[in-house]
C-alpha cells in the first residue's frame, strides 16, 4: 500500500535496480577499487564542475556525523537548525561520533538566517566554552523549504570569513536544485560549500549516501574516519552503481521534478478545502498542512503519513518517486470527503 | 574476472538478488517494521532455537563492534586473538565505538585456548586497570580453522563463571557450521554464546548483517545503540528478505556446504604440488599456503589474490559462493605450471 | 590585590591550608585508602545522613561529568540550564566524556522550572531521539539564585517518576544551604537528589571536589569511571584533608554565612546607587548588577570584576571567603564616586 | 610509617610546601594567568633551552593521555612498551581519552628496541589498519631503567623519518636526568622528543603535572584539549609555584640525587644477601628483586612494599624524596635478619 509517510518508505526505482542487476557479474574489488565507483566519481565531478572527493557510505546518518568529523576536533562547535535532522532525529550521533557540541539556533520555515548565526557568535578564543568551526544547513529543510542560492552563498562567506565550514544535509539535495531551477555546480560549488551529504536513499536509490567535499583539503583522513566508524562498504558497486545511473541522462532530475510536480499539485489540490491550512511553503517533495484531529485517523486509515505536531496537528505528506497522480488525486479526494462531513 | 581474493569480491547470489526484486513492491515502513523483518527474525528465532533478539546493521565491521558496545562500558576490555579481525583490520574502531581495550592473546591457528584466557586474567578489580569483560572469537577463525563446540562451550563456561560476555564474529558462520557438521542451535545457543555477528556479505548477499542476541538481556538498549551508531538501515526490507531467503530451504547450508567441498578439492589438488606447501588446517572455504615468492606475480595475473604475510609468502586463496569446480581446477592447474618452471 | 572576579581568585582558607601541613607526615597510601579519605567520607555521611559513597576528583568540571558518566550512556541526555556551567562553561566536556547530548532549558534567573521539563519531554523510547535520562541542576544557579527545597523535591519526584536521575551542580552548595536556612540532609537527601557534585575550590580549598552518590546504586562503577577519567588523585589525603576539616566545628556553614552577609551588604550598599541596577536576586556570594559603561574601566581597576554581559553591561561581583567589609565598603566608594561623575 | 611502596605514598617536599605557604597571598587570576605559571614556565624554557609550550594538569594519567590527544587521531595507534603504564596502569584512559589503540611492543628491562618498533611498522596507509602516529617511551621505565640519550635520539630520528611523534612518558624524568649525568635539553630537546609528562607528585609535590611541549606545534589546540578533558586547575599558581621552586637552585637535581644514591645503597647493602635476586639494573629510585615468598609477609609488617609479580615474588622498592639512610639500612637489616631464617 502505497502512502505519503517518507520517500524512504519507497522501494527502489527500477533503473536504479536494474542498475544493481546489471553490476553484478564476476568479481570485483571491494571497497571502493571497481569501476563503478569510479565511473560514479567522474559523474560527480563534472556535475559539481570540480576537483572533489567522494565517499559512499550506507545512510544519511552516517553521511552528515562524518561530515561532522571531517570538520571538527572534539572541542569544537557546529551551527544548526533547532529542528534539523542533525540536531534532533540522530540520537545524539554527532554529539558521540564527533565528541562536538551542537548549537542549534530558532529556525523559520526551517531555515536559520545569517543574522542568527552572527549574533550567536560569542566567546571566540575562551578555553572554557566550546569553539565553534561549522555550519549544517538542510536543503531542502526537515520543512521542504529551500535556501535560496544567495543565502547559501552569504552563509559560506560569512563562515569562511571566520574560519567556519559549511555542510550541507542534502539528503534530498536534487529536490532543491530542481526547485530553484538551478544546478549544483551554480548553487553549491561556487557558493563556497565545503562539503556535501548527497542522498540517494531518498531519492529511489536501495540505500547509500555520498560524501561529496568540494572543499577537497577535508577529505585528507577521510578513508580513515568512514573505516573506523563502520562505513566502509564492502561491495561498495552496489552503491556506486545506481549513483552513476542516477546521475546518467539527468535521471536525478527527473525524479525531483515529478516529485516536486506532484507536491504543488497536491498543495492545489487541497489547499482551498475548508479545515486544511497549508503551514510551510510547498519547495520541495512535501506538504505541510494542519488539519482537524478528527480526520487523522480515518485519513490515515486509507494513506498513511505523520502527524507531524502532536499539538497542533501539522500533518507531512511526503511525494516519493512511485507517487502517482492518481495517488495525490485519491488523497485529496478522501480529504474533501472528509471536510464535507 | 573471478579470483580468490575474497568471498566479498564475488557479488550477489542470484536468489538473494530475486528476494530483493520481489521486496521491492509498493510502500514499506522504513526502519525495520516491515513484514521481511519479521520473517527473517522468525526464521532465525527457529534457528537458534529459543528466545533471541535480532537487528540488521549494515557491515560485520558494525556487527562486530556493536556487538561490544552492548557487552561492555569504556572502562573494560575484551580478550580476542591477535590476529583477530577486531584488533587488526577494524581500524580501531572497537576502541573509537566502545572506548573500551582489546586484549590480543597469542593465537595458533587463528584459535585461542582457555588456557591462555585463564593466564592472561589478572588484576581483577584493581580501578588502575581496564577490566575485562568479554571474549571474541572468530568462528571460523581468520585463517579459516574452527573452533570445535567443546571448546567453545569451554570457553562460555568458563567466561560466565568470572562474569564475562561471549561474543562470536561469524562473518563466515555458516562454514564453521556446516564444516563440524553441527547446527546453529547445538553449536551457539546451546553452548551459551551471548550473542553472534551473523554475517551475510560474505556469503553471497548484497550487503547486510544480523547482531544475533541469544542472550536477549544484552539487547536491551540495542536500538539506541545502532540508531546512534549510524547503522539503522532505512529500508530494511531489502537486507531482512535476502536473509530471510537465506534461511529457507537451507541456501545457507548449500553455498557453505559448496564453498567447503571446493576449499577440500583446492588443497587436494595442490597440496602434492612440490613448491607448495599447506599452512592451516583446510577447515572452510578457504586454503592458506607458501608459495615461492616468483610465483606470485604470474599467479596473480590469472587470480587474483592476497598474499598474506609479505615475509613468508603465505598466500590466502578464499572460496566465494560462485566459485566453480573449473576455477579451482584452472587455478590448481597454473600452480602446476608455475612449480614444472 | 583582592577584587571581586571569583571566588576561585582567592588562594586558600587558612584553617584548610593548615589541614594539608597537619596531613604532611610520613608516608601514607595513595589512591584513597588513608585515614584522611576515612574521615572526610564519614564526615560527610554524617552530614547527609545516610547511606551514601563519596568520591575525591581534582576540580568541578569533573565533578559534573563524571557525575554525568555515571548516570547516562551516550544516547542519553541531560536537561540543564541554557545558561548552565555544564552547558556553556565546560567547553563540550559533558559531550565528549559521556558522549551524550545536553538538553537545555530558558531559564528564568538561572532556574529552570518543573513546567519546561514537562513540557521539553518528547519521543520517549523513539529510537531516533537521544533519550533523557537525567536532570542536572545548579544550586545556587550561575546567578546567585537559590532553588527552594520545595523546588528541588518536586523536580526530583517528577524526575524519579519519569525514570530519570537528578544531579546538582554544587559547585557553592554550602552558600544555597546557608541561604536556605536549611541543612544538607533536608535540601538534598530527603528530596531525592541522586548525586551532587559538592565543591571545594571556590570555598576556600586549594582544589579539590567530592562526588557525593545520595543514590549509591549509581556509584558502582564509578572507582573504574574516575580513573579512567584521569581523575584518581593520588595523594588524596590532600583533598581529603582539607574536606574533613571543612566539615569539623561547621567551618563550612562560617564560610558561607561571611560570604552572604558581604553579598547582601554589597547589595544594601549599591542597591540605591543612581545608575546601579540590581539586576539578579541577591541570594547566595554574588551580586549582579547593570552599570553605565563608562564606569567599568576605572572600577576595574582598582577591583578586578567580570563584565557578565557585553551588551547590557551586566556585571558579576562576586564574594570570596577572604572579602572583608572594608573591601565590600570601599567598592560601594568606589561606586558611589563613579555615579556623582 | 614509611616504607618503600611508592615515590607517591610520601608527601609533599618542605620547600615545595613552602612555596605554596608563600603563594597563598591575595588574589590571583585563575586558570593559568599568574605570575607564579609565568615564572615556571620561563624557568622551563630555561631548562629545556629553547621554544617550547608549557601547560599544568592535575596528574601523569593526565599528562599522558592529553599528550596522546595532542599527538594523535582517533584511527591512529601508539607504539609503546607492553608493560608501560599507558599500556597497563591508566585503566584505558588513553583508548578513551584519544579513541585511539596502542600498539604495544615486548619489552627487556622495561625498555622497547628500535628493531622492535622497525619491525612493528606494518600496513602503512592500509585504511583497514589503524595507522601508528607516535611512539611513547617511559623514561626512566616502569622497571628504574633508563634509554641512553643515543637510544632516545635514534628512536626520535627513526619516528620523525616515518612522521611519527615521540613522547616521553617523564613521572620521574629528573631521575634519569641525574642518573645519565645529563642535563633536559641534552638528554630531551636535542634529541628530539616532542612532548613531555614532566613529572612533579612523584617528586615531592602535592600535585600537579606539566606536559611540555618541545615541539610546540604540536600545543596548537592544547588548551581546548585540557579544558575539555576537565584538566585546567583554577588555582593554577598551587601548581606553578611548587615547580618554579623545584626547578630553582637545582631543587629538582638534589632531590632525584638523593633517591638515586639511596637506590644505589639499597642494592648494595642487599645484593649479596643470600635469597635475595636484584633483577633490574638500579637506573634510578628503585630497586627490583626476587625474594622467598615466605619473607614478604614479615617484611611488609615492616616496611610497606608491593609485590610486583605475584608468581615470581619481585618485588618492589621505591625511593622517595623523604626516605633516609636510616629507613634504607633498616630494610637491608630487617632482609638480612630473614635471610638467617
Amino acid at each position: 500500500m502505497k502512502g505519503f509517510g517518507s520517500d524512504n518508505h519507497s522501494g527502489v526505482h527500477p533503473k536504479l535496480l536494474q542498475s544493481i542487476i546489471e553490476a553484478n557479474i564476476d568479481h570485483a574489488p571491494s571497497y571502493g577499487s571497481d569501476v563503478w565507483s569510479e565511473k560514479a566519481q567522474q559523474s560527480l565531478a563534472q556535475l559539481f564542475g570540480g576537483k572533489i572527493s567522494t565517499f559512499f557510505v550506507f545512510n544519511g546518518t552516517a553521511a552528515n556525523v562524518l561530515s561532522a568529523s571531517a570538520m571538527v576536533r572534539p572541542w569544537n562547535s557546529i551551527f544548526c537548525s533547532d529542528l534539523s535532522h542533525l540536531n534532533v532525529d540522530e540520537c545524539g550521533a554527532p554529539e558521540f561520533f564527533a565528541g562536538c557540541k551542537l548549537l542549534p539556533l530558532p529556525s523559520k520555515n526551517g531555515k536559520i538566517s545569517l543574522e542568527s548565526l552572527k549574533s550567536s557568535l560569542i566567546r571566540r578564543g575562551d578555553q572554557h566554552h566550546s569553539q565553534p568551526k561549522a555550519v549544517s544547513l538542510t536543503q531542502p529543510t526537515e520543512y521542504g523549504t529551500v535556501y535560496t542560492t544567495e543565502e547559501i552563498r552569504a552563509i559560506c562567506d560569512w563562515a569562511h570569513s571566520e574560519g567556519f565550514y559549511v555542510h550541507i544535509d542534502g539528503a534530498r539535495i536534487a529536490n532543491a536544485i530542481v526547485s530553484l531551477k538551478t544546478d549544483f555546480k551554480t548553487h553549491l560549488s561556487e557558493s563556497g560549500v565545503d562539503v556535501l551529504s548527497f542522498g540517494g536513499t531518498k531519492n529511489g536509490m536501495l540505500f547509500g549516501e555520498a560524501v561529496v567535499f568540494l572543499n577537497p583539503d577535508l577529505a585528507k583522513d577521510f578513508t580513515f574516519i568512514r573505516k573506523q566508524a563502520a562505513q566502509l562498504p564492502s561491495k561498495t558497486r552496489f552503491i556506486a552503481a545506481p549513483f552513476a545511473t542516477y546521475l546518467e541522462n539527468n535521471l536525478w532530475h527527473e525524479i525531483a521534478q515529478h516529485s516536486l510536480r506532484l507536491a504543488e499539485k497536491l498543495e492545489g489540490l487541497v489547499g482551498d478545502i475548508p479545515g486544511v491550512q497549508i503551514t510551510q511553503p510547498v519547495q520541495s517533495n512535501v506538504v505541510f498542512a494542519i488539519i482537524p484531529q478528527k480526520w487523522v485517523k480515518p485519513l490515515r486509515e486509507k494513506y498513511f503519513f505523520y502527524v507531524w505536531d502532536e499539538k497542533t496537528f501539522e500533518c507531512r505528506w511526503m511525494i516519493s518517486f512511485d507517487t502517482t497522480e492518481q495517488d495525490v488525486e485519491g488523497f485529496a479526494q478522501a480529504l474533501t470527503v472528509l471536510s464535507k462531513g
